[in-house]
């Protein structure tokens, strides 16, 4: 608990970027095995969006374990509101640090798109050759277009995400990352319906714009007009959140 | 656990409250996504309803940590019938601390069904367009209309979730919330296909109110006939529970 | 561990009928939202059945928590082989416990039969008019009738499940209840889908002369003639399993 | 922790033998029950394999467990390149051992295979007449035949397998076998897609080899030209995943 080692920030880094990069593999991975054409999941319903992006963060927790695994830029500006002092046992909350935990956030992201791309490297041919957009496999995208409350619904469900991340500690458990896998789990069910539930900057600004650097065959469009949403969204619910669990307790 | 710390009954309230929020907010929200139109989720099957209800329970259980996350006036009830002595570490069972635990659940409920609507506003507004009934979203109705019955099947099914959380304490585990969750998955699963398994009279009353009083387009009925079931069952089977506990052990 | 409490025999009985009845009233309650017409999860996939039954399993295995849970003759009868002392903590192996425990799950089992019927009664009166088969909702059979291959099946699949139930102890973890549930899932969705995984003879037997007797209209075939197979392969893998983990360790 | 019991190596070659046979038979089977005809669960979803596999993977763990539960030559030469001295408590990192462990998988794997056909056998004999290739029930292929793509898409999953498995020790938690069980419904949800993630030569190449001798009724091709991506893939990916451990730590 009262941990006084303290974690060099290149270790913050590192962790950061490499457990973002496991997330953003296993989460676009899911939706890459449902959207792409000739995949083993093509066709699979919300289920296994669900249960696929939630057990990709149980994945990225424990390969984050150095830097408290925050692996979204809601969480860290959740923390930095609900200011606790430390980012994580070790790791004071800082300007410096949470410049590494953003950089490292987004660096990761983009590998893990990367990487994404890589194992499914066929299937995304495949989709160019038949013409099946590729930017759902990315980054999120509304259902109905409305900036305002596809705002809003961003807003709502990062909020759930990170104040029930930042109250964790007050219920006694040993589920560990399976807690925040259930509850990002739960999310997606819940109040993915509307926008696809980005909740997390990292998540779906760098797919983006690995999307429209890489060279992917008929690869159609990156979206970038709807890009701000799912980056201002979950900040503005992720610093409400630290607010509340500040205020109540 | 012989903690000795009183809680205050605002406390109380704002935990109850908040948590209910939570629970409601996420609960509708899957069936939000699975019944209204142009949703990720629409046309989703009884894995992801009871799945969602389950882990919203989950997210809802560590948001009230500081009033034992009753978050349902039947375990409220159930308590009381079987006399624990307190609801919660550091809150007596008292007529007070019992009304505090009922208004602030329904209050919470309230404030849920409406945050959903918000979050899934513009696919509210297109089931009116279309023509889509949206009572479903926020509160229980029967496949078969027969009051009796539906009572009966309302009964039995909160009997099993207060008396299981009744004798949680008696099996070692450190499952901490997931217990719930589980439990409430296998009875949406095993006993919600007659008549959705409201299970909760604030997660079925307060939704029901804000239905009524909420601008949304084309809404129809909110269904107020069938009411009574959802509300009265779940008490009766919570009572029943509590009094099993307590001659059972 | 060490307990040295003796459990009364009474409470035994009363621990494993109880827990036995939620279990079957569960377990057999999923089926009915899958087969029985006009249910919420009417055509849900095997999917719901196998995490329906397994979370019926964790259900039951909290509220017969005096007794060790067994809510299986062949957990019982694995125990007996695997002669480990004691079938729970001051719950010596004698012929009168034994007897105990094999009375109370069988008669546990038909509870659990009998208020599922009562939970899902329009909808098992539905079946009857548009002569859907009611024996599915309470007892097992195969999809390709072979007496020998279809006992093969049961013994293998009850195997597994009793070996791993006794092995348990030797992995730390704090699961609790949640592990056997697992277990049941998987069993079932890996090998449910020949016989529909009875692997236990008082889920099986109990309900199936419960259906015998209930009178559901236009009730059709109890299957009799089948009906030995889920009850002597699940008794001979649990005896296989307790005699290996006997010999093995 | 520090274990001092040494572990013997036909201890260890039973524990791995038989967990892998347990892993391969409920792995095996929930694909039988999905792609074999005429089972309770033919045509069930991505989610039904992924949720088996991982599941498997929860009752081979339980068994293994006087070995570490490799259950995967992949997790053994992992743990070979990130050189933690020992392979499970009590068992030294040895030439010897490593051979105990891996012959012990290999043959754990075909008794899966072959009990998975007993199991199903019925099923088999349909599928003979029916024309419905058998292969698939016990050795993965692609969906996109490019042995170097589906060569990285293995390397990358069992990548991530091991890694986070050799990882897990540094992130608190007590869910035992079922944090392994969450990582591999993870993978096989997200990267799943292209090739059936082998992620485990004792997997793949033992059922492949059982099935080329089983007396399967019109079994057709056991697909040998593509067996060394199952095989090779894992391996490399594994050995990259224990060099990165070593490393970063």
């Amino acid at each position: 608990m009262n941990e006084v080692t303290e974690v060099a920030l290149s270790t913050v880094f590192m962790s950061e970027a490499f457990g973002t990069a496991v997330l953003v593999l296993l989460g676009c991975g899911v939706v890459a095995n449902v959207v792409l054409p000739r995949t083993k999941g093509n066709g699979a319903d919300w289920v296994l969006i669900s249960f696929g992006w939630g057990f990709a963060v149980f994945a990225g927790v424990y390969v984050a374990h150095a830097s408290g695994a925050h692996l979204n830029p809601a969480v860290t500006v959740g923390m930095l509101a609900a200011d606790k002092g430390e980012y994580a046992p070790g790791v004071a909350i800082t300007a410096a640090s949470t410049v590494v935990y953003l950089v490292a956030q987004f660096v990761g992201g983009m590998v893990g798109a990367l990487v994404c791309w890589l194992a499914y490297k066929k299937h995304f041919d495949e989709a160019g050759r038949e013409g099946v957009p590729t930017i759902d496999v990315f980054s999120t995208g509304p259902e109905i277009r409305s900036y305002g409350w596809n705002f809003v619904t961003e807003v709502i469900a990062t909020f759930v995400l990170v104040y029930v991340i930042l109250v964790f500690g007050q219920t006694p458990s040993e589920l560990g990352p399976l807690a925040v896998a259930v509850l990002v789990v739960a999310i997606g069910m819940s109040l993915g319906g509307p926008t696809g539930y980005a909740i997390n900057p990292a998540r779906d600004l760098s797919p983006r714009i690995v999307h429209a650097l890489l060279p992917i065959r008929g690869k159609l469009t990156s979206n970038w007009s709807y890009a701000w949403v799912p980056v201002l969204g979950p900040l503005v619910g992720g610093a409400l959140a630290g607010v509340a669990a500040a205020v109540i307790g």
